[in-house]
């Protein structure tokens, strides 16, 4: 399925049917995730599966109420790192060094001029620049989900102080920055399904500059 | 080409060969970008495409000297809303509800609550909302390009006020969030064509709550 044949038959599904998504789509899902790019490559987001129902139920409460968290088949949470640390850039450029069989010392400049840029910043925008990139990787798993003709609900409509505190992310370094439930459309009982795909038109998108 | 094969066959490629992309490449991943969801689907961000070499010139300087932003073929640029405001949402909502043949007023409790959430939030929290919905499309784009079998390489190592002046966004209500050179890989000069993709073990990466 071409890409933009993958987009046109996406949408952000409203209610879903709670068929299961088979383990081998979930797989390759979570691996487009894992092979998206990042800033650095630091990767700093974790992915968390979920399919515990009593779990669901009690996201769906901080969630405003939205049927696909309990009604989804997996709930991905994207949760990204709450800061960098010149620890955690080590420990990713050590390993990039490690699996290229490059010197230890190769990307020490690079992660001095980099952890120079980081460190005076605030914990607010290491938290911020940290969950763009896991929106790099939401990206990604809609077109893979879709190419898969899996359902898929990008969503930041859940209050993620309370996400947190459900999954003990902050003990982990963590918070939750958007979720994903991936599924299958209901289609007698979406609202949303026949609706045309509205976007703003090109020429008030797009501009260039020759 | 398979989204996963896409994933695995691109990387940030760091030096261009100045070769043109066919126009025809271009429109699709534009028209990928322009496809790719966003929060309340406000799309809160423009697309500035530039190939004039004295602006891509004036660009480099302020983006660290990278080579790709004057070898590529288009420079893309994302430039997000610097806020969200009632008339911008209205607008929105107003085109959509037309577009579906729904009346004018169907989206009014909607946009009601969102505007609720969102008025007593900062310019910061606006702004940085705005560029994640961005780097949806970002992480769409990079696949796109991919999937066409063209050279692209996400960048944040620029100065984003900087660039903002030379592109006149603050008075156009935006500011650059990130940009995206499009083009193709020079082979022979650069150093990461050859090395080993490296990205965080699944196990590290990825957990699950059953």
């Amino acid at each position: 399925m071409k890409l933009i044949d993958a987009l046109n038959w996406r949408y952000a599904t409203k209610k879903m049917n709670g068929q299961k998504v088979p383990q081998e789509k979930l797989d390759y899902i979570l691996e487009a995730i894992r092979l998206s790019p990042s800033s650095s490559g630091l990767q700093p987001y974790e992915i968390i599966v979920i399919t515990n129902q009593d779990l669901l139920e009690k996201i769906k409460a901080i969630g405003w109420n939205q049927s696909q968290i309990t009604d989804c088949s997996h709930l991905l949470v994207f949760a990204a790192w709450d800061g960098y640390s010149l620890e955690k850039i080590t420990k990713v450029f050590d390993r990039t060094l490690a699996e290229r069989g490059l010197p230890a010392n190769t990307m020490d400049d690079y992660k001095k001029t980099l952890w120079g840029l980081y460190e005076p910043l605030p914990a607010e925008w290491h938290a911020n620049h940290a969950a763009r990139q896991a929106y790099i990787a939401l990206g990604v798993a809609l077109v893979a989900a879709a190419e898969q003709q899996v359902d898929a609900t990008p969503m930041e409509g859940f209050i993620p102080e309370e996400l947190d505190k459900i999954l003990g992310l902050k003990e982990k370094g963590l918070k939750s920055a958007v979720i994903l439930p991936l599924g299958y459309r209901d289609e007698a009982n979406d609202w949303l399904v026949n609706m045309k795909k509205v976007r703003t038109p090109k020429e008030k998108f797009v501009s260039e500059i020759k």
